[in-house]
């Protein structure tokens, strides 16, 4: 189905544009972790601090890790736990984390992990996606994300699908609306993930796979890629290429890389031909690499901007370009 | 196992305790939908209005129905999404709603329907039920939630399972800490849940209820019941009682009574013996009464009382407490 507002692209269409214009598919997750954060932000773990002032130096990080990221890669994907840990103090730092990153030219990939039903999944998708009024503020402001309401919105956030197929389709009014997106929870990697994901016969994953595949189909954009996305951290090659045959529009949100142990090898069977349709995210093995004994000596941004064009070469090296 | 920390009751001899008191297992859910507010609040829903003035007006809302079910229930159950929508200023909102609500001597189970691994559902944890530094702030402020920092904290939190029982664990880890509790999504009530929930043989739901009460038994409290919850959101009586059986020594929190469909009857099965183990939540059914035809010409307050006061007496008339 054709999108219905003409004054902005699909969230599927400029995610494509911005990945061939960087030319890598890689995805910086902000994750900051209060115990690895470098120590001229150690303020944000002092429990004598201010919490509005610990909720500060955790946003000076990931500001300064934008830089970073900005112009590297197509996007980043903050992890709002971390900033929920300060309340109403660390929501004004996710805000300002959101619109730092739109300033950069990136997109935003909120990993929210929402999922609600009816007025509820309705109300988080217009906290995320379009604003409390809906549509992503005024239209001026909506296509680039560079000002007005839109500008501290996501371009699309992390959903969790456990209520059912229904409980995904307020977002995908949302995303139709304000030309966001949301990538669904299909398949995590975390090693006890198999005694619900694999329950049933065909495993339980596969099922919310074909849910969310027919779902997308109303959202795909002129890339022809849908604006409805999953999260796979599929953890063999084997089912992340069935997976990808299962949802040959889908774009793909591959968690893992790096810090969580898989390789770019492994995630090669999540692209579709000539590298499209695909992330690959790597949070603490961009975000801290300073820690690690190969970048040891350097500033943490300095091997921050290493370890990702590092990572961008290994990426680039196993899924070629065309 | 025994609780490590003895300055603090658990979350679920709490509740228990609260119930008792107040003579009855109704929940008050806080769902402020914009549109259903009444005339007084309509400011939250003035798009023209700054956003602070609009979450300012939501709050207000909700702070005077916490007067309606302050001393005639045990607890409030405020829905995060709504707060989410205005940002910043909603956590802020949410906020003055948990502390108003502990000042008012209620227990706060906030719908918040998180879930993640590892680092991130510690951080979750931490945001909710034992703040930033874990435990719950003081030792002084824990055991009422009546100041320092465990005042915007919540005594329990709903937390959605899909990523696997290890997902629990850093919850369970927190409410062991703190004397808080959660409640994990084993069944909801929405029509296409079923898709999803009732996948292979025996139904996903069943495995999630199993895992569950096994990872509950690490919270047992004095009361006999675990702080580790369910929600049920059971379609059928046969059904509810069949969780019921499998899960003798988890809380239900029971959705849906009310404007939802459900009346007292159907819920009867979801309690122990003596009309122990279960709260049951009517959300619009109270805070928006005033839209019922036998409540027109009252003052949405008085509609709200009334209407509480009715769910009490049908509750506790096919719930008899011994």
């Amino acid at each position: 189905m054709a999108h219905t507002s003409s004054d902005l692209l699909p969230f599927a269409d400029r995610l494509d544009a911005a990945v061939a214009r960087v030319g890598n598919a890689c995805l910086v997750g902000l994750d900051p972790h209060l115990d690895a954060l470098p120590e001229e932000f150690a303020r944000a773990r002092d429990a004598s601090a201010p919490r509005s002032e610990r909720a500060r130096a955790l946003a000076d990080f990931l500001v300064s890790l934008i830089d970073v990221a900005a112009n590297r890669v197509a996007a980043v994907k903050p992890q709002s736990a971390f900033f929920e840990v300060f309340g109403a103090d660390g929501a004004a730092a996710w805000e300002r984390v959101v619109g730092a990153a739109h300033d950069a030219g990136l997109l935003v990939i909120g990993d929210v992990k929402r999922g609600d039903i009816d007025s509820t999944a309705r109300a988080y998708a217009r906290a995320f996606l379009e604003g409390p009024d809906g549509q992503g503020g005024d239209a001026t402001s909506r296509a680039d994300g560079r000002s007005g309401p839109r500008r501290m919105l996501c371009d699309a956030i992390t959903v969790n699908p456990l209520l059912g197929p229904g409980s995904i389709q307020p977002f995908i009014e949302a995303c139709r609306a304000a030309g966001t997106g949301i990538y669904v929870l299909v398949r995590t990697s975390n090693k006890d993930s198999a005694l619900f994901q694999e329950h049933g016969d065909p495993p339980l994953f596969e099922r919310i796979a074909d849910a969310v595949a027919s779902a997308g189909r109303e959202l795909i954009g002129q890339s022809g890629l849908s604006s409805v996305g999953a999260v796979i951290g599929a953890t063999q090659p084997r089912e992340l290429a069935m997976l990808r045959a299962r949802m040959p529009a889908t774009p793909f949100l591959l968690p893992g890389y790096g810090a969580q142990g898989a390789g770019a090898k492994e995630i090669a069977a999540g692209f579709l031909p000539g590298g499209r349709g695909a992330l690959v995210n790597s949070s603490r093995g961009i975000s801290f690499a300073y820690k690690q004994p190969e970048y040891r000596g350097l500033h943490w941004k300095d091997a921050s901007k290493r370890a990702l064009d590092a990572m961008i070469r290994e990426v680039n090296a196993v899924v070629p370009r065309t």
